[in-house]
């Protein structure tokens, strides 16, 4: 089995897509949309995208500009929650004190911002694509140190000064799986779906389109309104439902939701992360 | 009248408290606890907080977190939605071309990621801990750039090479005017309220909540389950609804609603920004 993911290797999303699968031949590529057309030419069969991060809230706008498009060929295979542990990286020998410049992907320099400030405070904090190059960096530069996990420490023999330097004390990304095949119902699974619903009466159609699931006990795990690009004031709503939409109570309500919305697309159903 | 923000001055919070308020006296502050400290000890008489962003999801972690403790004792008094235009600043007479160093703030870099890939692919990137000190680093070095709003160019009479460099089209950030008062209504308000839901029945007892507000024709503009950091699988909802919590059918509908919530906390209701 191939997995596409973003590269380079030794990211939290190669992290990800290993914890997935032990056996698979991981190949990256540069951009997201590449890694999704990997898919889809068959050249990989999943790709392992980044969704959400509990911190930041979504993290990956290319991910759901993609998947909202209503014409995208994949559907969600499967979900991966991967624990983010920002580590302080350098090359072995380097001492805390002696670290003059700090690299590492935007995203993990934010995330780490108030304990930088306590332990590195007047080091230059450099930006870079990734925390991979952070590694890299870290370990060619002297008096310099990276952001970044285990993995990417390991791929350049580096040393992690520190562990767990995050800000936050839950930290998890949720990647997404992404086939063409859709899955069969394992009796733990979860279903995503997004949905439009006509702007006059909002709040009655959300309402109505949570009311099918209720009245089920399917369970809710998330909801979110984002605004839509087209139209200000106009939301895109999109859940996460306990159940696949091959089970008969998630099948009945899916049957119905498009009485209450204007637009609505399941994105697929995937086995529970455990 | 005082409001307090965090500091830097030159940042995009402080162009939203200027837009709040054209004649208020702006103090800045290092943390987000300290601006809103200032509040609670009368040395200010507003605090004015990031709160989310259109692209990223929510921005201020911090600010989240304080809203959600139980004894917070603010309100939300206004909201402001501020622009976001990232532009590429350098001091005067720079070229794009020469630009060999891009500071910025660790999320504006990551806003600007696609568009530096393109139009800088081989600049590095140094991350500083505001706009501000990103325009003044630019403007002191010689082959150096800066992304930053309008504001902080300004602030060190540095050109503004290329407008809009941000990687989407729309770019807002949600800030929130917090105060001791409380609001009176003005005919066109919001209300925005956290609640948890017993797990046992989480979608059954989220669509009782909604439903108070459907069947009264209140309006939602904004919807999100967040994870409690306190145990896996609950969930804190936080909603917008339309309206004042002293209009009358607003007020009905608060008053019922600890029925189905396991804790509910009215944050505030303010104008609507427009």
């Amino acid at each position: 089995m191939k997995i596409s993911h973003l590269g380079p290797a030794g990211t939290y999303t190669e992290a990800a897509a290993r914890l997935y699968s032990e056996a698979a031949e991981l190949i990256t590529y540069p951009t997201v949309p590449e890694v999704i057309q990997s898919v889809i030419t068959d050249n990989t069969d999943l790709a392992v995208c980044a969704f959400e991060n509990s911190i930041a809230g979504t993290v990956s706008i290319e991910t759901i500009d993609l998947l909202l498009k209503a014409d995208f060929p994949l559907k969600i295979y499967g979900e991966i929650v991967l624990e983010i542990q920002h580590g302080l990286i350098a090359k072995a020998g380097t001492t805390i004190e002696s670290i003059q410049t700090v690299y590492s992907h935007p995203s993990a320099l934010a995330q780490c911002q108030t304990t930088l400030q306590k332990i590195l405070p007047n080091a230059a904090q450099v930006a870079l694509s990734s925390t991979t190059a952070a590694v890299e960096a870290a370990t060619t530069n002297d008096a310099s140190g990276a952001i970044a996990g285990a993995t990417a420490a390991k791929q350049y023999d580096a040393s992690i000064l520190l562990q767990d330097i995050g800000d936050e004390q839950h930290n998890a990304t949720r990647f997404l799986v992404l086939s063409k095949q859709a899955t069969v119902p394992t009796g733990d699974d979860k279903t995503t779906l997004v949905f439009t619903t006509s702007d006059a009466e909002e709040s009655g159609s959300l309402v109505k389109v949570l009311q099918l699931f209720a009245e089920r006990k399917i369970n809710l795990s998330r909801i979110e309104s984002r605004p839509t690009r087209q139209q200000l004031g106009t939301y895109v709503f999109s859940i996460d439902i306990h159940g696949h939409e091959k089970d008969k109570d998630v099948g009945q309500a899916l049957a119905e939701i498009s009485k209450h919305t204007s637009w609505v697309n399941v994105l697929g159903s995937y086995p529970r992360w455990k």
